[in-house]
């Protein structure tokens, strides 16, 4: 079967002059492009999480990144250390948690050093060019994840629980923990999926649901306190969730509620598998104690979809992440392997290997 | 310190010709009531989920019947017992799961039963004082429900983890769960709620948050997939859910995502609590495997909050309850007595104690 047909999350437009992006904060009633001419219009575009997904967002600042030289050029701004450094930074700043932004801004950075003193148009020639790569580099890796993880599911066919988005929509590909789903369907492998809507922002239900009912693929929706009785009732084979960060020793920063799943599949039995490309990995960060947690605005749990759904006199704890230990992950999936516990040297190998020619850490 | 101030979610209107309850659709927003003058009435409000809540179902099914034939015997309609029976069916037939609704419903039946032949008056002004000790009798096995559960609360204060809505609008009185946080606020123990807000319906952000906030008790709201990573932290205390049905060996029907909770505090060495009235004890049903669990509409997971919230063409599953096996559970608080496990003793003792002159069961 031909190659599933999956959404582009984000895109050059204008020959480069831009990007546009899928405005995931409409989806699944209305597929909207946004053209994002600067950084500050990506930077907004990322922190509103129009664009989402931890490699998505590393992909769209780095197109971002290059757009903003782009245009200080065009307007005859020098691109000095300084303009670099701030369009950099305001990009850097937009979210906490993933690791993908840093990283990708990282080899922005290298990008821009290696072309000092350059003229403009080369400057700006060379950050595209990387941005094209780093976007090109994860259409592969999420191709390799979708076929390395695809040999975890049992060949008869399986229903997979998932989490949020962790599909061509976070992705420059066919996604991370998705990416076996689709290869799957590529193959004729029957996979249902169960995906748990993602409250508060319901990126199961608006975002995974679509992709994958698009491609074909059995999809059923639920509310996320419904997984547990799932597995009790024997209705779940395995899990598969992306992640945000990955420490050096494995634990996984994801979409909050990965943690709460991870102890209940243990709990019954289940496999709970994590996806996600090297440039999530963070050797800088040891464990998953020291992964920044993002708390985001209250008003995402009020007024979660228009509607008044909570007091306006009440508090609201609204963590967009949490961490998972890596003893309840039975195995990671990257592209460059399937990784198990104990994590640590097959982290470090993994991430280490592509150390030579890129940067795989930020500070 | 004088007893909580907390609103009555059913209470009788017009002398007795019909119920009013507060339309719990409409809540936090806007406060609005309804009046309910007949059992067409009254079952669609509970099928709506306008008025729900175990016992407070139970409440409103007893009263609606007195109610229908009250409308029956103004309109001249002899109050046979196949007008009855029609009237009792309509109401038993609204939710399937909670047990109070049936046991409240076999109540009027005996008391129907009682004034056999005697005039439409009589017969009108037994059923309305049936539906009356009902409604009183739950509003008591509240205040002892809190009183008993608030011994189970450290003295210095906790923070409780509480989901759905256990509280004064899901009961004739100061709720279950929520009654030992009552208790506490009127003695002056400092204790700090955490609930999750409960989708798709949100009992817990739009019910529980507004009425403990009214009452003065300090509340957030979290998505309910938070629980897991709080546990993880230390942030929680202890778990209280209310019940809608306890089968005879302890199991325990109650809100989708009590179970989950369940297994989570036990992994994470947390007390796990259930309250609940005697009323909620089905004896008859032997396990929680025999339990009928509601699935509602999936427009409740589709457009939850007004939005698309899912695609149009993907399924959902929306069951509306799960089961928690006994062996989860560290306590069942009822007005009785604190039964501990092995429940089925307990359970058979305390649902006996009345059976010389209530019948506490239902076929």
């Amino acid at each position: 079967m031909a190659e599933v047909r999956v959404p582009q999350a984000v895109r050059w437009a204008s020959a480069g002059a831009a990007l546009e992006i899928i405005d995931q904060t409409r989806l699944p009633e209305n597929t909207t492009y946004l053209r994002l001419g600067s950084a500050v219009e990506t930077a907004a575009a990322i922190r509103e999480m129009r664009v989402r997904g931890a490699p998505a967002i590393g992909i769209a600042a780095a197109m971002g990144l290059a757009v903003e030289m782009g245009r200080l050029a065009r307007s005859g701004v020098p691109l000095g250390a300084e303009a670099f450094q701030e369009a950099h930074a305001l990009l850097r700043s937009t979210r906490p948690t993933g690791h993908n932004l840093s990283w990708a801004l990282e080899r922005m950075r290298c990008a821009y050093a290696r072309c000092a003193g350059a003229a403009a148009a080369e400057v700006v020639a060379a950050l595209r060019a990387e941005a094209d790569a780093i976007a090109a580099e994860d259409r592969l890796a999420c191709r390799r994840i979708g076929e390395l993880g695809f040999e975890l599911l049992p060949p008869e066919g399986a229903t997979v629980y998932t989490h949020c988005n962790a599909g061509a929509l976070a992705t420059g590909g066919i996604g991370t923990a998705v990416a076996p789903i689709y290869v799957a369907r590529e193959r004729g492998v029957p996979v249902r999926v169960i995906v748990g809507e993602t409250r508060p922002l319901l990126q199961g239900s608006r975002l995974t649901a679509w992709e994958l009912s698009q491609a074909g693929v059995d999809v059923t929706v639920v509310a996320d306190s419904v997984a547990a009785s799932l597995m009790k009732e024997g209705r779940v084979n395995l899990v598969i969730t992306g992640a945000d960060r990955i420490a050096a020793n494995g634990d996984v920063a994801n979409k909050i509620g990965t943690y709460g799943l991870a102890v209940l599949a243990g709990h019954h039995g289940i496999p709970f598998y994590v996806a996600a490309p090297v440039s999530t990995i963070d050797p800088a960060t040891r464990n998953g104690g020291r992964i920044p947690v993002e708390q985001r605005d209250a008003a995402e749990v009020r007024q979660g979809c228009g509607a008044v759904t909570a007091p306006r006199e009440v508090a609201i704890a609204n963590p967009a992440f949490d961490v998972t230990p890596a003893g309840f992950i039975t195995a990671i999936v990257t592209e460059r392997g399937v990784l198990r516990p104990p994590y640590s040297a097959g982290i470090a190998e993994v991430a280490g290997q592509g150390e030579g020619s890129r940067p795989l850490e930020s500070g």
